[in-house]
C-alpha cells in the first residue's frame, strides 16, 4: 500500500483517492459510521488541492459508499440497517438510528494492510502459539479407529465427553464447580456467547452490557433485537448505581459481562463489586453471562462471578482460541443445572452438533498438561512484551489509562482515535479506535492495543506523528 | 431394556411402570406433547390392572413430567415455553400454544432404546460411511506446516477458499452457477439454515414452510419469533393455491423448502411447480431458502430453484453431513451476490468463523474424486435396501405414500403412529411419527423411514404387532 498518492500514475490523484477509500471500506478497514476526515485535513495529509478532495468524496457518494451528513461531513454509509420493531426509546438504550458494523474490526484482520503484527489484533500473533503441540494432539485423537467413532456420528448433543470432562477439572482450578453434564461445548466463544443469549432473550428484552465494551457482543444482541443498555465499567467493575437504576427501569433479562481481563481496558472485577452484581441480579431477576475467554492468561484466584454464585444465575462462556488454535473453533458453556437442557435445545437448532474430531484432540492437550505448559510460556512472554510496551507507550506521549494486564492496554492517546484511522491506515496501520468499543458509539480519545503486537517502535511513531497532524 | 414389567423386582409394579415413562422423558424418546396411552390401553399392553396405570400417572404428574388435559389424557409436559410476542393469530398461522420440542428425535438418536439400528433415523448408518478415505483427507489437509496456518488463525470469514472453489465445481454439475465469492461455509446444514433465517427474518416476521416438513425448521423459526405459516406439500411441490393465498394475506419475507428428496417424503419437486413458485416468489417479493441436503443422493438433473432462479432470490444450503461426515459439521451456503456480505455478517456472530482443518479435509475429498466415488456406491447400496424395503413394507399389510426415493419413506400403517410411539419403545424401537413433520402435530396417521436401517423384519413383525394391539 502506497503511503502517499503519487503523479506519476495513469490513474489522476482524485482517482486515486477515491480508490484508496473504495478499497478500506470494501475491506472493512473503515467500517459503516466512520467519518472521512474533513476536506482540510485530507488535503494537507495528502499534500493535494482541497478541490481534489471535494470531487473524491463527491465520488465517493455517487458510488454509494459515503454520505453526506449536513454540517457534520463525510461518513462510511450503512450497507445494512436493521431496526428493532419495539419502538419505544428510553433514555440511556442504545438507539441502532446509526447502527454499527461491529464485525468491522474482526474483518479487517482478515485485510491487514502491511504483512506485520497490528496492534488491533483481538488473538496472539500466530508465531506465539505451537503447531506442533495441536499436530501431536490431532493425530493422538484420531489414530486408527478412533477417527470413525468421531466421525460418522453426529456426537454427543452436549459435546465430546473427554472434553466436558477435562474442561470441567480445569474449571475446578478456578474454583468453578461444573460437572461434566453442566458443560456444552460450542464453535468457540461466539458461538457460546450467542446461544446463551438466545436462549435467555426474546426480541424486544432489555440486556445489561458493559461499556466500554466488546462491540460484537453489542451487535449479536442488537441481530436479535434486544434492547440493549449500556453499563459503564470502572476499574472494579460495573458502576452499581447506574446497574441498579437501570435493572429497577427495565427489567433486563441479562447481563452480559467480562469479569477477568475485561475487553478492552484489563480491568479485573474486585470482591466487593462481585457481591454487589449478584445482589442486584438476585433483587432484580436477572441472568449473568459471564464472558471468561481470557481466563487462562489471568491468575487463577482472579474474581469470577460464576464462582461466587457457584452457578445459579450466571453462565460461564470460555474457549481455547487465544492460547491454543483459533482456527478450531473450540468453546464452551457452564451452565446451571436447570438451564442445560434449553441451551442444548437451542445448540442443536444453531449448529447441530460441534465437531468431535476437534475437541478430542484439545482435550488431549489438556490432560496431557501440554496445554498448561503452553500457557505459562505464552504469560511470561506477555508478561515481557507488556513491560517492553509500557515503555513504548511512555516515549511517545501516550498513556494507559490504568495499569495494563493480560492482552490488551488501553491507552490515552489526546486526539480523537477515530479520526486517527485514517492517517494510521495511510502509514499501514490498522488501529482499535474507542468508537467501536462504545454502543452509542461516542467519540473518544482512548484506543485499545494488543501488548503482543503493539511492540513495533514504529507502529508508536506514526502514531506520534498522526497526532501531531490532527492538534 | 426389558419388553414387560416383572413381579421378580424390588419395585413394585407402578413404580416399574413409572420409571419407565420418566427415562424415556428424560431421554427425549417421548417428546413434549406426546400423549401417553390410555390407562385401558396401557393396562393392558404391560397385563397390569387400571389402578396400578392410574398410581404411576398420577406419581408421573406430581413429579412434573407429564400434565392432565381434561378428557383428552395424559401428556408430556413441555419443560421451556416460549411464545413469540406477536399475539395475532390469523388463520393457517401456527400456534405454537403446545410448542413441538422439536430437537427431541434428534436427541433421541443419542439414547437409542437398543443397539441396533433405528428406522426412525436421519442419517446413513456410519457402517456405510468411509472412515479411511476421512482419515487420508484429513492427514494430507494436517501435513507439515499445513497445519499451522489452518489452526493459528481464525481462517477466511466465508470460509476456506479451497473448499469454496471445490464446491464452486461441485455445483456446476448440478448447473448451479455460483462462484466461491458467493460461497460461504458453515458448521452444517443446520448452521447454514440458521444464519440464512437470522439475516433474512426478524421476530414477528412470516415466514412459508412445507408441510409435512423437518420438525427442527419449524423450531429453529420459532425461536427467532418467526410466524410461521406451513403450505401443504404434494409429491410436484407445494400446494400453489395455498402458497398465492398465504404470500398475499401474510406478506412473508421467506419461504424455506426442500425440492430435492424432500424430508419426510421424498418427492421431488416438478419443473412446473418450480418455475410457478418462482413466479410467487416474485409477485410477492419473498425470498426463498432452498435446503438440499439430500443433493447428492439424487439426480444431477434433478430439478432446484435455485437453478431455475440462478441464485437471485434463491438461497442453496447443503452439507456434507449426509454422505461424508456428521461429525464434521461442514455444510455452506450458496447465495445471490447482494446478500454474501449480510451473511458473513451473521455468521461471524454466530460462530465467528468455521474449522478451516476439516473444511480443507473435505475440499481434499472433492478434488481427489473420492467423494463421488464414494457416493456412488452409496447410491447403489441404498437402492438396494430402498427394494428390500418396499419388501417387507407390503409384507407387513403397509405402503408407501408415494414411491421412495433416495435416503427416506413415508409410510401408510393405518393406525395414528403416535399411540404406535409406546408399544414400539416397550419393542426396543424408535420411530418418527408423522406428528413430528407437522407444525401444528395433528394426528396422523403416517411415520417417516429411513430405507438404510429399516432393513429388519423384526422391527417389521413389533410394528405389526403394535399396530394390532392399537386397532
Amino acid at each position: 500500500m502506497p503511503a502517499s498518492l503519487t503523479r506519476d500514475s495513469d490513474q489522476t490523484l482524485t482517482e486515486q483517492l477515491v480508490q484508496r477509500f473504495a478499497d478500506r471500506i470494501e475491506q472493512h478497514l473503515l467500517p459503516p459510521g466512520t467519518r472521512l476526515p474533513s476536506v482540510r485535513e485530507c488535503a494537507k495529509a495528502h499534500q493535494v488541492s482541497p478541490y481534489t478532495v471535494v470531487a473524491a468524496y463527491d465520488q465517493l457518494q455517487a458510488r454509494g459508499l459515503v454520505e453526506a451528513r449536513s454540517q457534520r461531513g463525510f461518513f462510511v454509509r450503512q450497507a445494512t440497517v436493521r431496526k428493532p420493531r419495539d419502538t419505544q426509546a428510553p433514555s440511556r438504550i442504545f438507539e441502532p438510528s446509526r447502527p454499527i458494523d461491529a464485525t468491522a474490526l474482526i474483518r479487517g484482520m482478515f485485510h491487514q494492510p502491511g504483512h506485520r503484527a497490528m496492534p488491533a489484533l483481538g488473538t496472539l500473533p500466530p508465531e506465539w502459539l505451537d503447531a506442533p503441540m495441536l499436530g501431536a494432539a490431532l493425530r493422538k485423537a484420531t489414530q486408527a479407529e478412533k477417527l470413525g467413532s468421531l466421525s460418522l456420528h453426529y456426537g454427543d448433543p452436549l459435546g465430546d465427553e473427554s472434553l466436558r470432562q477435562a474442561l470441567s477439572h480445569k474449571l475446578s482450578e478456578w474454583r468453578l464447580k461444573a460437572p461434566p453434564s453442566q458443560i456444552i461445548t460450542t464453535v468457540g466463544a461466539a458461538n457460546a456467547l450467542d446461544i446463551v443469549s438466545r436462549t435467555l432473550l426474546q426480541a424486544g428484552d432489555a440486556v445489561l452490557v458493559d461499556e466500554p465494551g466488546w462491540a460484537a457482543e453489542f451487535a449479536r444482541l442488537q441481530l436479535m433485537g434486544a434492547r440493549i443498555l449500556p453499563v459503564p465499567r470502572g476499574p472494579d467493575g460495573p458502576d452499581l448505581a447506574v446497574l441498579a437504576q437501570l435493572a429497577a427501569a427495565h427489567k433486563p433479562k441479562l447481563y452480559v459481562t467480562v469479569s477477568v481481563l475485561h475487553n478492552p481496558t484489563s480491568a479485573m472485577l474486585s470482591p466487593g463489586h462481585a457481591h454487589q452484581v449478584l445482589r442486584l441480579a438476585e433483587q432484580h431477576n436477572f441472568h449473568i453471562l459471564e464472558d471468561d475467554i481470557y481466563a487462562m492468561l489471568a491468575p487463577p484466584h482472579a474474581t469470577r462471578l460464576s464462582v461466587l454464585d457457584d452457578l445459579q444465575r450466571t453462565i460461564s462462556v470460555g474457549s481455547f482460541s487465544k492460547v491454543l488454535a483459533p482456527g478450531w473453533r473450540v468453546g464452551y458453556i457452564a451452565a446451571p443445572a436447570a438451564l442445560v437442557d434449553r441451551l442444548v435445545h437451542t445448540k442443536l437448532l444453531s449448529t447441530l452438533t460441534t465437531p468431535p474430531v476437534l475437541e478430542r484432540a484439545v482435550a488431549q492437550c489438556l490432560e496431557q498438561g501440554t496445554l498448561r505448559r503452553h500457557v505459562e510460556r505464552v504469560v511470561q512472554q506477555l508478561d515481557a512484551a507488556r513491560s517492553r510496551c509500557a515503555q513504548l507507550v511512555r516515549q511517545h506521549g501516550c498513556r494507559f489509562v490504568s495499569e495494563p494486564q493480560g492482552l490488551f492496554g488501553w491507552v490515552e492517546v489526546g486526539v480523537d482515535t477515530e479520526r486517527l484511522t485514517h492517517p494510521m491506515l495511510d502509514a499501514g496501520w490498522l488501529i482499535a479506535p474507542g468508537t467501536l468499543f462504545h454502543a452509542n458509539r461516542q467519540p473518544t480519545t482512548l484506543m485499545r492495543i494488543n501488548v503482543a503486537t503493539a511492540q513495533d517502535a514504529s507502529f508508536w511513531k506514526a502514531l506520534q506523528q498522526a497526532r501531531k497532524g490532527l492538534r
